[in-house]
């Protein structure tokens, strides 16, 4: 059947990390690897509540078709959350309800990128996006990333060499706050001036934020897009981690010429996102039941993170480092260049019963091999704990 | 902006279909021009059951991600439906839940077609399977089609003059019973011969079939993939116009070594379709409610198709004639070579307050300006008769 597969195909390959998941999913296992929002964080009665009036007075609309761009209330609702909650301006017709995030990328892909065109992102950077990247034969190129992400000088040298090459990229993607893998989060001065250097080079930046108001200690960052005086950046959020991402509510904001081409390639790629979702989002934010649940979230998994960070120092072997997030839902750790996190991953599978992901799944030239990223969103307190002392028991004996 | 848009984002261009589409929402517009079920064929009081079963005992797993693939439970039942209802064997892990069959359109191009490529339909076809196959930068090239579905001597014609020329297409598109816009259904014999010269010329077959479900009359037509010796076939089902459009819930059963494919595909695409629409697309078939509604939607179907066939012989002028579907939500009407139904839309509705989609939409090449796809599911039974009383009017004004 291979002859009939595109050349975009070929190149297509499940990812390592869904491989590798596969096997977490054994009873026994206590996993630390997936990004899944925790299953007691999903205001169940406030939605069943919400399915039983929409159903009772909208199922008119609520089980139709919809617009492709999303159902207007919950756009303007999202427009008025931006402006709230992000401090950015936005217009409804340049916002884009998308089924998930992932969408949005995808959607993104496919209206911007050519074959053989390049993505800035950092390294390590989140796999769903390097994966949509490359689904549209895109070259994906990296920058460092410290403990206050995306490093500037990097990106400035990056972008200089490739001008004397005569290239450029088409976006630089970054997930700038509490990043999936790394946890970390760009500061204000980095974010302007990495805009600045988008602006002199005439790139365009994606700037994917599913987790910034799941900030847990530490000032608040104002997002990319709110610094975007000129209209380059592209901006996604998603109910996702928020409210449930089951609903696969999204959105994305862009710049208006954009807006209208991934609005065409949305009609192409769903006609439209589940409406019924679409109405049971707009509820809950209508409702008022949306900020009062991101501080339950919030609580919760502050105290995950907590409860993870101290058993780590108490069950790690000296020599590992690991970064302390103010929000979001992951830790990443360092180990000595020698290790690789892949052998280390069958070990703690089979010997002691814990998984999390392996680095290199986040590096697009496969490199990172010495770093794991561990989920705390996921599991309840006592796995969290039990599981990395699981884990501290695996690296012990690895360190040997 | 324009300037960071790729090749094939150059040429996606918002369908004609759906800047007139804007025109009919007026609420003087009695519109005959959508494709959209009916609003009170949606089992809102069964939905709202099954919702509130969900949440109440699986929230855990019905607002979490799902598996990219779809639900296990809900691809088993479709499995079993296909074989209940189609007469088909499928594989669970051939089936793959898409969020919509536009996205398994969307899916399907981005596996297999490359720039130029060229994809094989009838004229007319569905204009959302042209749209995404051209939003993969496929070329339509176009076969006759006749009261009964596609013209094979003109598919065996096309197929070998492109043999000739060194060219052979990748997808025969069909859309075989109660087709979108033309009503009509090819029959069994048919059905074998196309499949046997897309062995011939070792072609795939995409089947669509939204709609033959909604059989009102006449003999059941086994699916093209019920002949699939081979293995050639991917058949497209969708719970749409069965249940409700707004769940996006579809399906699409290919041969094993494409499902694979399309699973990543659709990974990069959107991570997985609305976990809620399964759970309630599945509690739905396996209630058992899903049989009992088809009767009923069917039931009113029928009825609205009896009363605008009705209408039509008592209010169109001489000259035109249409055809009289067994199923399905669509008539479609052929007037005489000269008339022109862009200019009879305007005037419709701007005169006559009624509207409808013009034959040109669903022609890849623009032309069947002498038709009109006319839906009878979608308005109510009185503005049916009203609605057709008034495009009878306009068409009279013409034909003068």
């Amino acid at each position: 059947m291979s002859r009939f597969f595109s050349d975009r195909a070929r190149g297509m390959k499940a990812s390592d990390i869904r491989e590798l998941l596969e096997l977490t999913q054994r009873p026994e296992i206590i996993s630390l690897a997936g990004g899944l929002p925790n299953t007691k964080a999903f205001p169940a009665e406030q939605i069943a509540e919400i399915c039983t009036d929409i159903l009772k007075n909208d199922s008119h609309k609520a089980l139709q078709y919809s617009a492709t761009e999303g159902i207007r209330p919950l756009r303007q609702a999202l427009v008025d959350y931006m402006k709230r909650s992000f401090h950015v301006d936005g217009e409804v017709d340049n916002l884009i309800v998308t089924t998930g995030s992932q969408q949005a990328l995808s959607l993104i892909s496919m209206g911007l990128l050519d074959p053989n065109d390049i993505v800035l992102t950092t390294a390590p950077s989140y796999v769903g996006g390097i994966g949509a990247f490359r689904a549209f034969q895109a070259r994906i190129d990296t920058v460092a990333q410290d403990d206050e992400g995306l490093v500037i000088e990097s990106l400035s040298e990056k972008l200089s060499t490739m001008k004397a090459n005569f290239k450029k990229p088409k976006l630089i993607y970054v997930v700038p706050t509490f990043q999936n893998p790394a946890g970390v989060t760009m500061n204000e001065k980095r974010r302007e001036e990495m805009l600045e250097l988008a602006i002199d080079y005439d790139v365009l930046i994606l700037e994917d934020d599913p987790y910034s108001r799941l900030r847990f200690e530490g000032e608040e960052v104002k997002p990319v897009k709110y610094f975007d005086y000129e209209g380059r950046v592209i901006f996604l959020g998603t109910m996702s981690k928020l409210l449930s991402p089951g609903l696969r509510v999204a959105w994305m904001l862009s710049p208006k010429d954009l807006s209208r081409k991934f609005a065409i390639a949305k009609q192409s790629a769903d006609l439209c996102s589940t409406t019924f979702s679409q109405h049971i989002a707009y509820e809950f934010i209508n409702r008022g039941y949306l900020e009062p649940h991101i501080e339950k979230v919030k609580a919760m998994y502050m105290r995950k993170k907590d409860i993870m960070l101290k058993a780590m120092d108490e069950h790690f072997p000296e020599g590992l480092t690991w970064t302390k997030p103010e929000g979001g839902m992951f830790t990443w750790v360092t180990m000595p260049e020698h290790m690789d996190s892949k052998l280390i991953l069958m070990r703690a599978i089979k010997e002691d019963h814990v998984a999390f992901v392996i680095g290199s799944a986040f590096y697009p030239d496969g490199s990172g091999k010495n770093h794991m990223r561990l989920n705390f969103s996921h599991s309840s307190d006592e796995k969290l704990e039990e599981g990395i002392k699981r884990l501290g028991a695996t690296l012990k004996k690895e360190m040997v």
